[in-house]
């Protein structure tokens, strides 16, 4: 968002759009999406709810603005999957701490409250894909290209859908929570995907 | 569960059940779990409450059991992923009628409703995966343990990690709505599994 305002202004809106963001995530993962409200927001993050309308049009707009932060602080910087001419260690790499990620819990509780309202409203849903996951989705998509350029994946593979032999077992896994997310299962996903399961004839 | 009445009472409990499980699917498919009252239900149904409170300790009972009813109906008798000795075959008929059924709108509501409460509620997560859903991945299991007897799957491979290569994409699409899911993709999926996406050195 462009600030034309002085240093000082700048400095205050900054503080408290972090601390919106962080009452969001909090609140969200504290009492699910139906029962976060702007007001709740507002109170927690220390700011007038006049300020959170004046930013932004939804709560699901500010949620996933505070997710989309989240997510480009974890990248810190590092928009792209690794390119060390290794797919498989780069993949582990990403995998790995896409694990790590989902186990904690400050990821965990208001990642599923937001994903669950995703899972039963379309539009909500809509937006979550447009906006933070499927940018995500498209590293993948680039590294698997850059791979099948450099002759290490199949050519005839599409990437789009391969990408979704890495995350999609680990979003089940943490959603459903069927068995525990580990690094050795993260590995295990990685070789299987890439080498296949199918005996070599 | 045993019944020891007369003939005609029986057949009127089982109208009875089945109507409750119709009722109960219709109506957390419309207005969510939270919303599901065992009276919406039981008005629904046209039976008593008390009807379902002898039959059911919980809410979420009645929904995993109606649940497995309609599993159980799709399945038609067949318990077990075929095996006619051709892996990739198999598992492409599975993964296509997997599609067929999320992309049936009677499916797809209360599938969806159910999930995402399970996201949120680790309580009711454990008993949708407990009685639903991993007896349905064990399934996978038998196939490809099968499969690895017969030399068509890898020594080393662990067939309660290799089937999420299969599941976890589709449940991923058809959960976050990503892209359309079709026969074409389950078909891709079972390809890229089962051979690997690495080029072969």
């Amino acid at each position: 968002m462009t600030d034309t305002r002085a240093p000082d202004s700048s400095r205050r809106s900054e503080r408290s759009r972090r601390a919106i963001y962080d009452a969001s995530l909090a609140l969200v993962g504290e009492v699910g999406y139906a029962r976060t409200t702007i007001e709740a927001i507002a109170a927690r993050a220390g700011v007038g709810k006049q300020t959170i309308y004046r930013w932004w049009p939804s709560k699901a707009a500010v949620l996933l603005e505070a997710f989309l932060d989240v997510a480009a602080q974890a990248a810190d910087g590092e928009a792209e999957i690794p390119d060390t001419g290794d797919l498989e260690a780069d993949l582990k790499l990403v995998l790995r701490a896409t694990v790590d990620e989902m186990n904690s819990p400050v990821y965990d509780a208001p990642a599923r409250a937001l994903t669950a309202e995703g899972v039963v409203s379309p539009e909500l849903g809509a937006q979550f894909v447009e906006k933070l996951l499927e940018p995500q989705l498209q590293l993948y998509v680039r590294r698997l290209r850059a791979a099948q350029e450099a002759g290490e994946v199949r050519a005839g593979i599409d990437p789009r859908i391969a990408l979704e032999l890495f995350t999609g077992p680990l979003a089940h896994r943490w959603l459903l929570r069927t068995l525990p997310l580990t690094h050795e299962y993260a590995d295990a996903i990685v070789e299987y995907a890439l080498h296949g399961i199918a005996a070599r004839r």
